[in-house]
């Protein structure tokens, strides 16, 4: 498999040369050993993927370290992964949260925003979701996804409710139905916190028009609870 | 929730005490505090469930630690899950096998056993088996489930394309169709290894009837896979 280099938002224009810097740039030299000559492919996070070679590769310093100047052969637009799908939940605690992230970028879930409920115990620190961007753009990598995940930014459960048109809005509930297959382009997964969603909630989902549905016989941790509703919503086309 | 306490393989009879001790009395009194009087939940691991008080608590000395006595007020039997899905991969790497077995017992997978494919890297020792052994046992108390996750013997491919009658074969690869849902009662997941199967497995997996069959629009990595493949299983009914 050709080396991944992933540089968020990069301009990927045929024969026009990119600048790798940073970690990228270490990676590529010091632990892929790639040098002038070699194939890469940069992914601009956006649906553009780049067939490159490496044209330069010179050390800035000890500080700064290496920097590559990579030049597209060939550049691929992908379209995004059908249906898109967005999953919101409290964030699990610790390392199960970036753990999370990685499994569902490999399962094509589109975007994650942590959402605030009645009984919500963790708001994510700043750091924490820096640190899970860079955990979705290494994700994409590993596993090819033109399209890195988005990370989104807190909502209350009640405007989560509200969705764009046609979007199928469904909350994971251990009391809920199978979950119905749709055609929507759009699915929005609502994930509950620890403490389960107040009977208020469940009242404010359904006066929305949501659906409840359960993706399993068991309680499952959070983490578990996204993977599983993603990985049904995405399978069931 | 009712404290659980699992004692695998425990002869659960109403008004007949059961003995508690090692790390089970300890947790049960030392973190959870509990005494003479309160209410516990006894799991045999096989589909048995009793609800008890404890009648005794004492220490046994300092190396030995604590012992319960616990009466049997109430004993359920609790159906297996259906369909009945057993999932046979290469072990993931490190921690990740401990954190895939604890996610699949929250999923409701019946069994895991180590895959061995021609491009197989890992074979489990058997303390690491001992290990996920005792993890399936936790994480059946924490789901609640009446059956704990089964860990079976290291099994060779071409071997676990012949299961018993009545059983779904479904090898999981990216090059497969559509998962379609089944009425049998017993399905069998094979995830291949990082390095993929072999032309000459596919082709065997072809000649044995089994479903060739993707749970994803991307490449996951085998831990993710068994979880997306076991979660649209469950949910197909």
């Amino acid at each position: 498999m050709t080396h991944r280099i992933a540089i968020p938002g990069a301009s990927l224009v045929e024969h026009e040369s990119i600048s790798v810097e940073g970690d990228e740039a270490h990676h590529a030299k010091r632990v892929m050993r790639l040098d002038v000559g070699d194939a890469v492919e940069v992914l601009d996070g956006a649906g553009g993927i780049a067939s490159c070679r490496i044209l330069k590769c010179e050390k800035l310093g000890k500080r700064e370290g290496w920097r590559m100047e990579v030049v597209p052969e060939r550049v691929r637009r992908v379209p995004p992964i059908t249906p898109h799908v967005e999953v919101l939940s409290e964030p699990p605690k610790g390392n199960d949260l970036v753990r999370m992230i990685d499994q569902l970028s490999q399962l094509g879930v589109a975007r994650w925003s942590p959402l605030a409920c009645a009984r919500s115990e963790v708001e994510p620190r700043a750091h924490k979701l820096d640190r899970i961007r860079r955990t979705a753009v290494e994700a994409s990598k590993q596993c090819g996804r033109a399209w890195a995940l988005e990370i989104g930014e807190r909502i209350a459960f009640e405007d989560a409710l509200r969705a764009e048109p046609g979007t199928r809005v469904v909350v994971c509930h251990q009391n809920g139905g199978a979950y119905r297959s749709t055609s929507a382009e759009r699915v929005r997964l609502l994930v509950g916190p620890v403490g389960d969603l107040t009977e208020q909630e469940l009242q404010a989902a359904q006066a929305a028009n949501a659906e409840i549905a359960t993706f399993g016989p068991l309680t499952m941790r959070i983490d578990t609870a996204c993977c599983a509703a993603s990985a049904v919503t995405l399978a069931s086309l």
